[in-house]
């Protein structure tokens, strides 16, 4: 049969509202395209550190290892931490345990989300930010020394990880090339200018580079970036970076177009994939039905998208399309949610998006 | 006497540009407010380096060191570089060898220059990045290790850097509150959700903030800070973060409003400080007097403040007042750099801010 499994974790906070709207959409979406979503539903996140010790019960962690994909709502709560202070985060757990080296941030603008910045161009923004998602600074996660005078930190950067990302990337490229009209540029973030691991980076994505003629590689310093990320987005196309590079600059891309509430993100490996919105679990407005789901729909968007490149049929690519475009049409048609200033909670984006498809 | 000594790094590019139509603004308010600017002009730079094998050559550093204060253009060249590929950064020596931690950089709307966002509070912007400017990931900086296979860089957070720059932070914000009507408050960006020597930087923090009651003590994640950087940056103070952090949330601020061009800075230690425009030697369009010298005024302008604070004179806060005011009146009056789309080059700026001195 053409049908997948899913592993779903929806976290804490409103993980779990927009992973419940989400599973509503995609239960209509898989009757009209006749494709396959088995879900199961595994424990993790703050709460269930709080109740059990345990953030990703080993239980969950393998399900999810063996499903076909895994979306995940958010985790984490504040005043529930591991002991040595940090926060709990399974997601990063997920990344590093298997291995999902490239994370994907799609930042573009949807008709109808105001935009950050007054320049009329930037309505066409679509880029995206490639994060590395195993090492860089994080590689130090949960490794860093302290003394009573001094912390130190170990940044990595491995040729074998930066292949793999330079591959992606250029790949990435040339499908938007095909697919969305893009100009086909890969620009390497770095800090090639101070740093030799970047210089280092820069060099393997040269390498790498050569083998892809049809796509132009380009690098820009990460502060640059972060500047002409507001004075000329449209211009970007795929931006691969290091890991804590990425996290900073795919926050300032959700902030160019319309925020948190509408940037999804994926976490891709060779075998394994984590699809989840870029927000946290928003202790603030949590249990108030009023959350954006749409960065969780869009997750799973990118995931029927993912599944269809996988091999799991042709169905999940056009349901991946149909789920992009209703939820595209109910912005444009005057969708507001809270985050822009609008009354429409959770449950009605969920409705007027899922209204949208097979219509 | 009254007259200060200070020594004058042109550096490459519109280093020297902006630098000689600074001078001779500086010399007009020296006339006019009765004070002694003996200024000395010293090589170093990457052409300096190109000819001599020395990019800060030691009489150039002594000099620098022995003045009341370093004002410097900036450095830098394509094509040329230090053997292991980085950069010529003699301004990254002088932050080191001089111990200036306090890295100063405004982000403040100017009356007429246009700001990047939609929303018209962006015209209310006045806040302060204070980079870390001698550890961080900098301690890395020539250290790196590089294999065939990974490289490696060192972030290091020590207690005493970390005190001292909190102290300034507060201190900061203290006479912002008093002179400028902010709200005195001090937000630290950090990642101390993920990183143990965040943590520590957040505890040293805290301990700074219990001496200082009368100002407001926050914490702000690095990611989440780049995303409302965009969405409220008018809420937000003095904000200090690490050397790497700090690189990247000035760039951004800077693009906020108006660029590179609009966007002074200042190195601060206990004992030397260094004034230098945020932007670089900007080779595409040296050489043609266009380059907007406004960064380069307002980082004088700090300078002349910090000798004021220093004991220097009355005189000079006036100047450094009288400065600042002369280039917002000289752009809420039309004046408009190739930079922001204009016609006003280095001269004419220098020309009209000089003709708003004494009048
Ligand atoms: C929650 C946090 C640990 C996480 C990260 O830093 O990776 C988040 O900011 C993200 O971008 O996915
Ligand atoms: C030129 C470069 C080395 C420098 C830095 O990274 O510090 C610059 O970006 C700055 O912000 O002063």
């Amino acid at each position: 049969s053409n049908s997948v499994r899913v592993a779903v974790l929806p976290g804490d906070g409103i993980g779990t509202e927009v992973t419940q709207a989400t599973l509503a959409v995609l239960e209509k979406l898989a009757k009209r395209h006749g494709i396959g979503i088995a879900t199961e539903t595994l424990p993790a996140g703050a709460f269930h550190y709080r109740e059990t010790g345990e953030a990703l019960p080993e239980s969950s962690f393998a399900a999810a290892k063996a499903a076909d994909a895994i979306l995940l709502g958010a985790m984490g709560w504040p005043g529930i931490r591991y002991s040595d202070g940090t926060e709990i985060g399974p997601q990063l757990d997920l990344r590093f345990r298997l291995g999902l080296y490239a994370g994907v941030r799609p930042v573009k603008a949807i008709p109808g989300v105001p935009v950050a910045l007054a320049d009329p161009r930037a309505r066409d923004i679509d880029l995206v930010i490639l994060r590395e998602s195993t090492e860089g600074l994080f590689f130090s996660r949960g490794r860093g020394t302290v003394t009573e005078d001094m912390a130190e930190e170990t940044l990595r950067i491995t040729r074998q990880v930066t292949e793999k990302l330079s591959r992606f990337a250029f790949r990435l490229a040339e499908r938007r090339a095909a697919r969305r009209g893009r100009r086909g540029v890969v620009t390497l973030v770095d800090k090639a200018n101070v740093f030799r691991a970047f210089a280092f980076m820069r060099g393997v994505f040269d390498e790498v580079a050569a083998g892809f003629p049809g796509v132009e590689a380009r690098h820009h310093y990460v502060d640059a970036m972060a500047l002409d990320l507001l004075r000329r987005p449209w211009e970007f196309d795929v931006l691969p970076t290091e890991n804590m590079f990425g996290d900073i600059l795919s926050d300032l891309g959700a902030g160019l177009v319309g925020g948190m509430g509408f940037s999804p993100s994926a976490d891709i490996g060779d075998e394994h994939a984590v699809f989840q919105p870029a927000h946290g679990t928003a202790p603030d407005i949590a249990g108030q039905g009023i959350a954006n789901p749409t960065a969780m729909l869009l997750s799973a968007a990118m995931m029927l998208d993912w599944l269809a490149a996988r091999g799991a049929g042709q169905g999940y690519g056009d349901a991946a399309l149909e789920l992009e475009g209703a939820v595209d049409a109910a912005f444009a048609a005057g969708l507001r949610t809270a985050d822009i200033g609008g009354r429409d909670g959770t449950a009605a984006v969920a409705q007027a998006v899922a209204e949208r498809i097979g219509a």
